[in-house]
């Protein structure tokens, strides 16, 4: 080891799903929508005057902050943007949790919270699951630093009620709890209405999902002015200009067009629950998905190796070694056409096991 | 103070130059180029496919890393790209800066490093530069776990020769020393021919000031692959996606090109050139400037009543009021045209002060 690799932080980083290049694939491995982003998308890029990327864009990101804050029906104080709901966590790790106790998240959960807290040297304990991947909400009584858990529940798909997380809340009023919402708008209910009543909730949200612009990397955060103001201190420490100008009139556009956000987020649900029925009919058992994807392992035969078979087939799904959910599959529900393509090839495989 | 807020991490924040929201006025504040991108830029939006933004973006941001190695004739695993260089400049303090011995930089200068050094809890030391804001060299000698500085300097737009580079680089080979070059494109030469010789030194770069692309954010790091490795391995910790599919296509289409990059910059070093006589005529004093500004000094009047009365006029330059620097304006460079409108402004402002 060189000298100067003494002071150099060292972390394992978190492992993105594939990005195959190749063409022809069936891509259900990283929770993308199916569907394009709304028409008004387009005409934000199409309308964009170019030459306005010489100037530096508005660093306090007002347009965006103040459609969010209309949307959701809060004050701007109570909005904060950032490049992707990973950048917006990252910087909430950074800015929340410096406790000397630990934060508490499940142990299956996304997997990039325990990534957090060791680039940030946060000390933190995982909180088993039940046996149906639910919270059992005693174990998030003890003290701690911090509580952070997506709704619903990544990779699993499992989703908590209002009820679970008010309790957790009422328990937990010294410590900020962050509900990472990443999938909600194909569940039930946000976390949203407790906005007002718990000072110490952060609810963060992405455009990656249900508006179908992963690809535009915006996420956001939604809590008390207080939360607010020392969230943005940070990212103004870090980096004063995050989201470029043309990112933030799409970001606009996707939210004027709701109509076109409700259809999309109708047709993926309704694609999950007929892939539901599919999956049972074939063998595989799985706590109800209330996301774009279900968490599901098959009664007789190893998801590694039918995740393999899938990938020679040009069909991409996740597939977790890990500790109890290494015999899992997620699987991210794609168009009704993609979806006949995968149970198809996953009719034939299951066969050929058999 | 709410008992959730012990556990928040406070900090000052950076300060980002105003980008004021009304028109016809005189931008000469923050540093951006006063023409607009390449055509290229604005036909790699025209010809983006805004339906693949349903996918998140490579993370590996092949297409511009790739292009950027080329562009620096070094391999692609000596690039590391990021949302502006504040981005990545983010990224290296959090990377290489954990000693126990102070990070060294000069008392003027780039006023984000103190803020990511608070961020980040480094503990840092502060270096002067001699009267002509020139850096000491042998006060580099001391026993520290870093060095930063621009080159040019910012604000003051002094340029190190590589032969200063050099000799802090022999007498500092234990620690990583970062050289940021964000206007070096308006100056002599840059530090990249010394990347092969030292294997702790990164350079950094951006394309918000000689690309004319403030607005896209996107800045980068060229250093040998063991650095760059460390930094992947953080970014990766931090977000996964960091530059959004648009992006990437701007910024690949910019560097296609170099003849009006050149032509671009030729124009901007001849309106410095200018505005380093007309200054003179007008009473200032300044440092030689080998960046796309002129950080200057009147003889006779305060710079806190010239930037004022500027601002009046709707004119916008950057005054700082600090140690040392707290007479000095900090002048972009914009069109002939703005600089004409500038000059007979300042001039009468400085027959009024008479």
């Amino acid at each position: 080891m060189k000298e100067f690799e003494k002071n150099i932080r060292k972390v394992v980083p978190y492992v993105p799903g594939e990005q195959p290049k190749i063409r022809n694939i069936i891509k259900l491995n990283t929770n993308e929508n199916p569907y394009p982003p709304s028409n008004l998308v387009k005409k934000a890029i199409e309308n964009f005057d170019s030459d306005t990327l010489k100037y530096y864009p508005d660093p306090t990101m007002e347009k965006i902050v103040a459609k969010l804050a209309d949307y959701h029906k809060v004050s701007k104080d109570m909005v904060f943007v950032g490049v992707g709901s990973d950048d917006v966590l990252a910087m909430a790790f950074m800015t929340f949790f410096n406790s000397q106790k630990p934060l508490l998240f499940p142990d299956i959960t996304y997997s990039f919270y325990d990534v957090w807290a060791e680039l940030f040297k946060i000390y933190y304990k995982r909180i088993p699951l039940d046996e149906e991947f639910k919270i059992k909400k005693e174990d998030y009584y003890i003290e701690n630093g911090g509580i952070i858990f997506p709704n619903p529940n990544a990779p699993t798909g499992v989703f908590e009620s209002l009820d679970t997380i008010r309790n957790i809340l009422d328990n937990n009023k010294d410590v900020v709890v962050i509900i990472d919402e990443a999938y909600v708008d194909f569940a039930k209910e946000s976390a949203l209405s407790l906005i007002d009543e718990y000072d110490n909730l952060l609810v963060v949200r992405t455009f990656s999902k249900s508006r179908s612009l992963a690809g535009l990397r915006l996420g956001y955060a939604i809590g008390n002015p207080l939360l607010i103001k020392y969230l943005n201190d940070v990212k103004y420490s870090f980096n004063s200009y995050t989201l470029n100008a043309l990112s933030m009139e799409m970001a606009a556009a996707s939210i004027d067009d709701e109509e076109y956000f409700k259809e999309t987020i109708k047709k993926v649900i309704n694609t999950r629950e007929n892939a539901k029925k599919t999956l049972s009919e074939l063998g595989f058992e799985f706590a109800d998905s209330q996301s774009n994807f279900i968490f599901a392992k098959h009664k007789s035969f190893s998801a590694s190796i039918i995740f393999e078979k899938l990938k020679k087939n040009n069909i991409f799904v996740r597939y977790f070694n890990k500790e109890r959910i290494d015999n899992y599959l997620r699987i991210s529900i794609g168009t009704d056409e993609e979806m006949d393509k995968f149970f198809e090839c996953l009719k034939k495989i299951i066969n050929e096991l058999d």
